[in-house]
């Protein structure tokens, strides 16, 4: 067995403490980065920067699903991204269709193919109020249903589910994460716009956890 | 709303009769197909050859799971097919590491972005002996796992669950399917070679049916 976990490693601030929450605990992932068409690909670099700073092994898997939703604005060739808060009603149309277990269940075969048995991935409270996919029930399904589908009994893991955002930020500080490796803005330009659902609940988290953010 | 469900077509005899009874039932499904690298992707010529000949729309979704896993023989670049029969421990190196919850979650996602609920596929007794992802437990969980991850919570149907195939190949004759618009063969030669698992299996059910088999 070449890995004992997969880590799905967007590059963005929740997967990337994750890591070193992993790295700190001993496991040591297999880190899967999905290009899956979204506007801010920029957190695809941050996550190939991020694995050779931990040197763990990486792969980053295309999956275009751009060419086949149309209706998020996260996608390429989709409306504008909305500015506001991370919880308004407006936020929905972020939603990628259905893409938590599209990840999770591409990243539980690559378990299977490799013969381990545990998929990470940095779900958490605070952005239940908009995604379906990072809800307590949806992470008990979609756990439920790649163990019935491998023969591994493949389990999905979530040890940020219960945790704020600011949480997490207090986790990456306290293990020195460099937060300029991590990438959040939803725009996909230069710089983060900091308008935008996710800046600002990113900056609402550093805020609320007194640390300054290296990556904005 | 464009179509009220989604049938996940291989272009294989299960979804393709599952699809004519699903007409016949007044559920005009949006039809999908996944190019996922299998040896034998004459399927997607047969499942373009249905929709045209059913009058219903039909995407392409292609999704190299052969870059991605090494461990199938299914799959292009991996070992030979083995012949033998289609319940033997031997036919284990066909399967395709989680790829039904793997389609599913994106035919759930296709549902999600067009506004639909239900999504078909043609999972059925005879392939639980080899076959996790095709077993009543796992159908319940894949349903769930998709229902708790969007927000039309989409459903997973399978209404060939606890049929054997040679029911499938009945129910295809009452309906007039052109088998011969079927492929199955796993080894994806011009003809069917009627020694792997699958064409060992075909050829039981055509005959426990009493049933002549038009597609070989």
């Amino acid at each position: 067995m070449e890995h004992e976990a997969i880590l799905i490693l967007s590059g963005g601030l929740d997967s990337t403490v994750l890591l070193y929450h992993l790295l700190e605990k001993g496991v040591r992932p297999l880190a899967v980065t999905m290009r899956y068409g979204q506007k801010h690909d920029t957190e695809v670099t941050m996550a190939r920067r991020t694995a050779a700073a931990c040197s763990i092994s990486h792969r980053v898997v295309d999956l275009p699903l751009d060419t086949i939703f149309s209706s998020s604005t996260l996608l390429k060739g989709g409306a504008t991204i909305p500015d506001g808060h991370y919880s308004d009603e407006t936020q929905r149309s972020t939603v990628v269709p259905n893409r938590n277990l599209i990840l999770l269940a591409l990243a539980a075969g690559i378990a299977e193919d490799r013969g381990c048995s545990d998929v990470y991935y940095g779900a958490h409270a605070t952005d239940r109020a908009i995604y379906p996919d990072c809800r307590p029930a949806f992470i008990r399904a979609a756990s439920a249903a790649c163990e019935e589908g491998t023969y591994h009994r493949v389990r999905v893991r979530a040890p940020f589910q219960d945790w704020s955002k600011t949480d997490i930020v207090r986790e990456g500080a306290r293990l020195g994460v460099p937060f300029e490796n991590t990438w959040s803005c939803y725009k996909g330009g230069p710089t983060p716009c900091g308008t935008c659902g996710t800046c600002v609940e990113r900056r609402e988290a550093f805020c609320k956890a007194g640390i300054k953010d290296t990556g904005v």
